[in-house]
């Protein structure tokens, strides 16, 4: 076979996608995490050279109380100073009725609401259960299908909880089947403790295809903690999965794990993606450039390994 | 499912091998490629520590030009002052008949020898082609025949080369061929650049069965410089391999790429098997001691993933 007869999602070799959907967390997910706070006009800078990656979907910020995470403080002006472009649809979290206000009031036509997998993870980041956690979308998802804004969901913790351990797969596909029936269009199952497998993300899928979801209603968000990202997303790819959510440079830590990889890097899951011939839309070269402007203003090297490959072949060329 | 019931290759979801065996080459192909000369205590620290974590198979160094490779000019003595335990075999790498009596004089019962996939890799690599590499290699292969030496054969750039790019597939099935047919009991296929892909390797994999090669005569050998190494690893796995070449921490850098990662770190592979439920008879908390001690004779991190995520959760404990 020559690269592109290998490279075709009909190659008879394994089952998958020819396209796929790169949903980008790392100005929201990523800069969350980081200990640094990034300047306003640094992330004006990554939102919009994104933009231009070729990218469709950019998580751009959440609308959170800024003293609990200072990172993401600037929401309004952010929404307000970047450079939106018609084939990109901008989102934000919102954990409440107040926040579903702001993002609307920053002219956005899609957020998402978050609830853990399990409820000693609530507890310990939001304060409440899952019910507890549900209560309170409650009114923002009915908010939005009034408004005709798009609604997405995260299970975090959904493949293992830094309390609780193993997370049973249907646990996470009860909490899933809700937020679609609440009117979510999408749940992004999230591996936050990076302690995900991929016969765990296959039998996850196959659960959730099995109480009805469809193939567009599931994305993964995967971490890197453990060097287990793309096995895991070749995993889902294998299962049909066709949105990833990954963050650029591999922005953000693990909470769990000072110094540990976080968020699975949007040029490493790209990389492998467009080698595998999955068409994802997306520009490596401008990724490349969008994460050494986020290195710079972070003031660190990020975690990604494609992107430190790529500067030695800059070097070698 | 229970954890223990997805875990398990007759799970119904992804089918692959019970166990496998993985073959450490980190006191080898990993600290030739570090700049810094590991002093041989540290050598053979490392080599007693990892003999007692259940690893089988141990690299031990090589017995090549101590000018070519300052890193391993103490072959002889590592070889004779390292505990050996009787379940593991110790194996050197010989690129040449002087090399192979050096390692037989060095009480080693298996060698290994090696060839890159293009002959431009190898002309800048060992300055012959890939038929001058053969040519090299008969007298080696006969003398262990006849010695009952086992031997093992490398076969670099198997993904992709630096020089030539693409490598067809049909040309390292080839290269294989010959090195089990002059006498090798395995074959390792190098992913030196960090270039393959998942389906890459499924074909690759694939043809060389076709060839008749028998799962246990197919090793992977893979890198991380774009994290695709677990991925890759997975995609064997699914394949039928069993024997998986991987590197203490991660040890050993990118030659292509300054900064970047290179070796499949052993941590990292041995998390996501026993996690999939593959027996690999390896205990990871030895692992992570050994590396521990190795990073500290490099006087550097090592770029395992998994070392950083362990050492975030015993600060947290």
């Amino acid at each position: 076979m020559t690269p592109a007869e290998i490279a075709r999602s009909d190659n008879g070799l394994m089952p998958y996608p020819s396209h796929v959907r790169i949903f980008e967390v790392g100005p929201r997910d990523g800069l969350q995490s980081e200990g640094t706070v990034v300047p306003t006009d640094a992330k004006i800078e990554l939102i919009d050279l994104l933009s231009t990656s070729g990218l469709t979907h950019i998580e751009a910020t959440a609308f959170v109380s800024p003293t609990r995470i200072p990172q993401l403080a600037d929401a309004e002006e952010v929404c307000a100073r970047i450079a939106r472009r018609p084939e990109v649809t901008y989102s934000a979290l919102v954990p409440n009725v107040k926040g579903y206000e702001r993002a609307i009031g920053a002219s956005l036509r899609e957020i998402a609401v978050f609830t853990a997998a399990t409820d000693s993870y609530n507890q310990k980041n939001i304060g409440t259960t899952i019910e507890g956690a549900f209560e309170r979308y409650r009114d923002v998802l009915e908010f939005a299908a009034v408004d005709g804004v798009r609604a997405r969901g995260y299970v975090s913790v959904a493949f293992g909880c830094p309390y609780e351990g193993f997370v049973p797969a249907e646990r996470v596909v009860e909490v899933s089947r809700r937020l679609l029936d609440m009117g979510c269009y999408q749940v992004s199952l999230g591996d936050t403790t990076g302690l995900g497998n991929p016969v765990q993300v296959a039998q996850m899928i196959g659960l959730l295809r099995d109480a009805g979801a469809g193939a567009d209603q599931i994305a993964l968000h995967l971490h890197d903690t453990r060097g287990t990202g793309l096995a895991n997303a070749l995993a889902g790819l294998q299962s049909g999965v066709t949105t990833f959510d990954s963050s650029i440079g591999g922005l953000g830590g693990s909470p769990f794990a000072a110094g540990a990889a976080g968020n699975l890097a949007t040029e490493e899951l790209v990389y492998m993606l467009e080698a595998m011939g999955v068409a994802t839309g997306v520009d490596l070269d401008a990724l490349v450039a969008a994460a050494g402007g986020v290195a710079r203003a972070l003031g660190k090297e990020l975690p990604s390994r494609y992107l430190k490959a790529a500067r030695g072949d800059k070097a070698q060329a």
